[in-house]
């Protein structure tokens, strides 16, 4: 939508024919095979992402052909393997839960000894929305991920994090472009259930300063150390003592930022555009107090637009938002934002509306 | 845009392959072909409009057939013809400027002498930003106009009206659905430049409660005594003495309502949309005061986007939108819209942007 406002030409390689992008789609093929990625390529000044799973092969193959990839192989390289994020944030100094690489029982176990009784293991590549992380109190829990055939095929090992005892989940979206220029929204608050986003609430409520500081901080120390172009959503855990550590990466539009469509000046689907193509950055002052909740497929069958109609009868203020997929139970299907100078009053909002729309009381 | 988040199946018959709706274009044909539109119409649920030019006898045809044409014909028709316009809003008691139908120069030059000075002439169809329309003085200043031939292809009468001495205009944007809801927005002020809108204030400053009382009453009576469906915007005088005079009426997305894709709540394109398809309406509260100024075209070849990048650069609060038209003088190619709490800072902003945008100090 931004782009059509900004008579940008956007061109979209799509995986399927009727994807959420089928609109925009300007082409439909695979994006892990190299000639087809190169040949979309020739139709555009600059190639950007809306998830991270392009293999790098491929992005390393596009630069090489002198294609402008943005965010480039290098600083995407950090959103697509969790562990080679936790090396640099260490190396450049952003705040890690204690971490380490394994790749045996044993390595885990005595992670599990020293910082357990619980912790965190992560396959460095392919997780999202909880896929690909388990917390566990023994390295059998994992079996499956550290026989040596399933092993090779994550990577040769994989990450444990000590479990954080965290009082909530922040993220701190920002953007970055080629030439340096780098601004971020208000650090929000996420709540996730069964490890998914199910609420976004900006600007997170009750933070200090100092806290927006460090939030801020630590999003342009990674933007500019990576080299990132485009937007980078921090994901981080805001510790029972106050601290600030970082948990996900991603350089992207991401779902903590979808608040800014109605809630900010510029909106994260506009400034990454505006970012990737290297146009100054647009003004991310919040326009208003705003709550964004997520609407996770209820039925393999029933579509969320079900209860559409009262759903704008009694909720007039809800902005919907439908992502033209095919229901599945807890699939991402869409999402509401409410706006209000009371986030109180936008949160209950956004909660009923999001109850009524799907159904489930 | 809102249809896509509304996850509504837009169908856009378009009159030519290079429209500003190319995007969302599902087929390319002549509107005033009754086959053409027909034939369309059996590939969606409700017909609506972005131009009020679709001859009646189409639309009456459509309707015949059993298609929902929003808003249907009979309300349209006052939006069609200014004559037709003026006679109902006489029967209904909306306040109109002291106005006659003229036929011969002898008609007008004695409502001339009645009510001159000054008068206005307008043909009651096809004018639209300041064509067909004059200030005149005499009858010989329309005289081509009222050549019988020429008068009888313009609908065999003009329409003549007082010219109104007015402190300044004002606009009244609302939506009806078919099941009679009904919602306005804030009023607005408008500012023209040689007939055309140039830039709108919304809300209207320094309006008392009860000019915006009268101002929704005007826009209620109309939308319902006329049967309107979908957007109406209520064109209006602020005589010097303090009272509201209709001027023109539409019914559709309107220029003076474009300041609510960012300053409102519900988008008028949203809006209207929900009100065609009979669904709920959205909240018409203003997020933020907004100004919005139009983009003429300053040159038959260079587009408005030359200078794109500096007015990113310098008023990173300006939202710019681009309509994809070729540059020709004079044509509306886009508008900048500023919200900001201090509605003269937004009009600073947005008035020094667009002579940024235009290159034009």
């Amino acid at each position: 939508m931004p782009a059509i406002n900004l008579g940008i030409d956007l061109k979209v390689l799509a995986e399927a024919e009727n994807s959420s992008a089928s609109l925009a789609t300007t082409q439909v093929g695979d994006y892990t095979k190299l000639q087809t990625v190169l040949d979309f390529a020739k139709t555009v000044d600059v190639i950007t992402f809306d998830h991270e799973h392009v293999p790098l092969e491929i992005l390393r193959a596009l630069e090489d052909s002198g294609v402008s990839v943005q965010p480039p192989s290098k600083a995407l390289a950090h959103a697509q393997n969790k562990l080679v994020m936790r090396k640099a944030l260490q190396e450049i100094g952003a705040p890690n839960p204690i971490w380490k690489e394994v790749s045996t029982p044993g390595e885990l176990d005595s992670f599990i000894a020293e910082h357990g009784p619980e912790v965190i293991v992560k396959t460095p590549i392919g997780g999202y929305d909880g896929k690909g992380v388990r917390v566990v109190s023994s390295s059998e829990q994992v079996g499956d991920w550290l026989a040596s055939d399933n092993l090779a095929k994550l990577g040769g090992s994989l990450l444990v994090e000590q479990k954080v005892n965290f009082k909530r989940e922040l993220a701190q979206l920002s953007a970055r472009n080629p030439s340096g220029e780098f601004k971020f929204w208000p650090v929000v608050e996420t709540r996730q259930k069964n490890g998914v986003c199910s609420e976004v609430l900006a600007p997170a409520p009750s933070v200090s300063d100092e806290l927006v500081q460090q939030s801020s901080d630590i999003a342009e120390l990674i933007s500019k150390s990576l080299g990132v172009t485009g937007n980078l959503a921090v994901e981080m855990f805001e510790t029972a003592d106050g601290k600030l550590l970082v948990n996900e990466l991603a350089m992207r539009p991401h779902n903590s930022g979808h608040f800014s469509i109605e809630g900010s000046i510029t909106s994260q689907f506009e400034q990454h555009l505006r970012a990737v193509l290297d146009l100054p950055l647009g003004d991310t002052t919040l326009a208003s107090k705003a709550v964004m909740v997520n609407l996770l497929g209820v039925s393999n069958e029933v579509d969320f637009v079900e209860n559409y109609q009262s759903v704008m009868k009694q909720f007039p203020t809800a902005k919907l938002h439908s992502y033209g997929k095919s229901p599945r139970i807890g699939r991402k299907l869409g999402h509401i934002t409410v706006v209000d100078s009371s986030q109180e009053k936008a949160l209950t909002t956004a909660v009923a509306a999001r109850a009524q729309v799907l159904g489930v009381h």
